[in-house]
């Protein structure tokens, strides 16, 4: 068995549509399309474990609380299990009210009898009656001529009429899919809806909901797009009729067929949470649903916590949300590489500065706090980040920004840890090398243990320290211009260390009266050396004396 | 932090481009285009934890294997590891004569000059030069204006071809990539790529890669294809350039827009195998070349045994092919559904009955065996499965084919099975059931020891058979028309158990002198109870008599 050097015996090219004239190319998405759910079709979408009923429960819920209004919740002829549900939700009341819900059928009447049964005294529901139509369903699976199949749709329709006549205090809707539209003749498809229509005479107030499956993706998303277009101007009554979106993702272009399909015309999309879906899955609602957002358009879906609905989908579906999935991966906002991360510090920077509200930060095409996810996951550091990622990490979680110069100095030792440990760095990995290559924990060669201040008559600091050494406390002092000169020349008296600070800088770790500081200053040694020192304390001037001493232990 | 109800204060819409005589959407894809695979590149498209030298090793292997002719196979002046692996890849000759490995490098002089050093004395190489382009990036991240973007990429193009001229002994060809193409102008990114083909001088023959990469994904994929359409029709030399896409996921449409971009006019795709790359990934190479092949195309790239390109795969990016993914996933062509296994039994019968070669399943895209995968995988069995699933699971497992009324027989047994194991059921599973359910495990309590059969002078047939109940051996015997009707008349006269035949098949399991056989029987008991047994021997003749005890053991 091998793919075939000439493939062109076994498989031939979608044929295209002729539509010359056609104008999706040329329209953009302006508003949010009716959405619905199908996560819960029976079989949840060929699950290699379907839901119970537990979680169908939650899955329901969470559908809800994400802001879908038509929610298909099974398939209640299939069997008891999937019957209960269905009855429990409408007998316990448990369906919001602008919330609607929706049942499968195919087009048989006991199957249609007992889906309208399962759903009787609902406020509102929808019940959706399928047949496929296509070429290769007609002739390998049915055996049936066009007029056959046509006619099941009619007969499905008319039980639909008469069953809805059985329970009048529900406000039902149907819908009919034309099963394997994208692979059946365009034409035909469209008589089937019409043969429906005629029996169930939808008005512009009430339309019927004709949904369109790409039950297997069959071609570049454009064809499937000239389908809708040329399905929507050739319907008869068009007005009376919600063009429904159905896509597969059997070419992994199940998102992008949405869209365009949008374009050409339709109303309303049915998908799934992530994509989940028979085979490769459906068009999946969070990515069409946010691809709408970042255009400015709402799509009255809210995925403002995002990771809650991964949590509740990867635990219904036991299947999981690929790490680079759009939006709602792991990985999505993240990034390694030194200069991507330099672009997003310096785009998140630009973006404080300007007084408007636009969105513009480099590599991130939406503000992950949109989603409730934190900016500290967009920089992760490994070995190929450079400075950029680990100077990020440091400032998001220990509120240090460290000098320019300094981060290249730091960089090195990060450097050497990615190398060592061959995998990514962790914040807690970068804040223990820092420490370490900073001298930040006690004991040091010169350990602080208090100090006086005090300035003399004529305008010089005299600094007076207990500075601990190898256990022993000693109290030394020096006079300089002011605090930092002061304790470099008690070093140089009391211990002959002597050292020439270079730059100096320092901040406030947070904001508030309880705010630490950190001071750096880089200094040059009597051997040449340069070596930087860190001070951390709740006192500023505390912090620049640590600062000096640690500089002064990098010289030992 | 929240979703916005009205996101068009922050996200604006992307903007068209004005081409209403576009002529993409009337287009096919008719060839493969050239493939570069970008896995490899620093960082190996923001890995966690990147490649080490022995897993890109692997992967360069992997890639010439597919079939991949052009290879990026890092960013030599990131630093030493990338360097050294692909100077080893040169020196020791690791490179196949049909393959042109590529380096990727920012616009700066001592990284060109590094990048040149790390492939002198290969036969040939690309050198791939990037510089953003983007108003975004023009002012967020670099503080220039268009001009000097320009002069960086013309500049570039400088160093390209001083440094080519360094080493003579390798055919160098140049890549320039406008990075940041699909949210640049794009007149600037024709101007900028006009500066460097001003200074390389392209031939028809030697033509430049000029690549138009989708760095965030930022528009549904039709805006790309009318980008990379009106980039094709104003770029002056067209024919002495080789348009190249990458794109990326942002939108979940790469895929898409990599196909839209090829009918609108463009020569090679980059990508990643499994769609790969920094967030959410880059174009899949495996879906638009198997999405080509399915249309009738040879893609030139061969995935003929998928699995073992997943398995490497995921060893080396240290990230999930996703179950869904398009033709690699595990669960792409599988069935759990009863009525598409139904659908797609019939289509692989109506295949083999069919003359023509032409692949026609439901549900089936693709032939999974042109990827190595068996049919096995196909149809698997859950609580939703119904009974074609089981059916084709013995089928294929045990080489059994179960007569229609039986199948219904077994498929309760089957059905409740999986209800109470809540779980998928395996081929053991459905074995282990069937054998429990037809009695074919010893001991039953009509237990056959041995058998003669003689044909009497009227033409009748006299059963003599050694049959042990309770640990005893009998001789018992009955006279019939045939070999079922005297084992019949055997259990009546011997024993006192009363029934009638209804139904009977039997069918060789498998080909070949050592296939056994076995026999299916109906049987309506005295009581009138329904019952089936079933027979398995190398022996066709005791197949059946082990069928009817079976069935008489079904009596007690």
């Amino acid at each position: 068995m091998a793919m075939l050097k000439n493939p062109g015996i076994k498989y031939r090219p979608f044929p295209q549509v002729d539509l010359p004239d056609r104008q999706w190319p040329s329209r953009t998405i302006t508003k949010a399309p009716r959405w619905l759910s199908t996560d819960m079709r029976d079989g949840n979408q060929s699950l290699i474990d379907p839901m119970d009923a537990d979680k169908k429960a939650r899955f329901f819920d969470l559908l809800c609380k994400v802001g879908l209004k038509e929610i298909e919740v099974g398939f209640p002829s299939a069997g008891a299990t999937e019957y209960d549900f269905i009855r429990a939700l409408v007998d316990e009341g448990r369906i919001p009210e602008d919330v609607v819900v929706q049942v499968l059928t195919q087009s048989r009447e006991d199957l249609i009898k007992t889906s309208f049964e399962s759903l009787a005294g609902a406020k509102q529901a929808i019940v959706h009656v399928y047949n496929a139509v296509s070429p290769l369903w007609r002739t390998v699976v049915f055996g049936m001529e066009q007029s056959e199949i046509k006619e099941i749709a009619r007969r499905g329709a008319t039980f639909l009429r008469d069953q809805a006549a059985r329970f009048p205090q529900t406000d039902w809707r149907f819908e009919y899919s034309p099963e394997t539209f994208s692979t059946a003749e365009l034409d035909f498809s469209i008589a089937c809806c019409e043969a429906v229509m005629d029996v169930l005479q939808p008005t512009v107030e009430k339309p019927i909901i004709l949904n369109l499956p790409a039950t297997v993706e069959a071609s570049t998303a454009n064809i499937y797009a000239d389908q809708i277009e040329y399905f929507c101007r050739n319907l008869p009554g068009r007005d009376r009729a919600v063009i429904s979106l159905h896509t597969h993702n059997d070419r992994g272009t199940g998102v992008a067929a949405a869209e365009l399909g949008l374009m050409a015309g339709a109303d309303r999309v049915e998908g799934c949470l992530f994509g989940n879906g028979e085979r490769t899955g459906n068009c999946c609602l969070v990515t069409v649903g946010l691809n709408l957002y970042t255009q400015g358009v709402d799509p009255e879906l809210d995925f403002s916590n995002i990771d809650e609905v991964i949590q509740t989908v990867e635990y219904c579906n036991q299947l999981p949300v690929h790490p680079r999935h759009p939006y709602g991966g792991e990985l999505v906002f993240t990034a390694f590489s030194g200069s991507h991360q330099d672009a997003i510090k310096k785009g998140f920077a630009a973006q404080e500065k300007r007084n408007d509200e636009l969105w513009a930060v480099p590599y991130l095409p939406i503000d992950p706090a949109d989603l409730g996810r934190s900016y500290e996951a967009v920089i992760r550091v490994n070995s190929q980040s450079g400075k950029g990622g680990f100077a990020w990490v440091l400032e998001q979680d220990q509120g240090l920004k460290l000098p320019k110069k300094m981060q290249a100095h730091f960089s090195r030792h990060v450097q050497e840890l990615a190398d060592e440990l061959g995998r990514e760095l962790q914040a807690g990995d970068i804040w223990g090398v820092f420490r370490k290559v900073y001298r930040l924990d006690a004991p040091q060669h010169f350990q602080l243990v208090d100090y006086d201040e005090q300035r003399g008559t004529d305008g010089t600091r005299v600094f007076a320290g207990k500075i601990e050494i190898d256990g022993q406390v000693q109290s030394v002092s020096g006079r300089g211009n002011g605090l930092i000169s002061s304790v470099v020349a008690t070093l140089a008296e009391g211990f002959g260390v002597r050292l020439e600070v270079r730059d100096y800088s320092e901040h406030a770790m947070g904001s508030g009266t309880n705010a630490r500081a950190a001071a750096y200053v880089e200094c040059v040694l009597a051997d040449g050396r340069v070596v930087w020192g860190v001070g951390i304390d709740e006192d500023v001037a505390t912090a620049s004396v640590r600062a000096i001493l640690s500089a002064a232990n990098a010289g030992r």
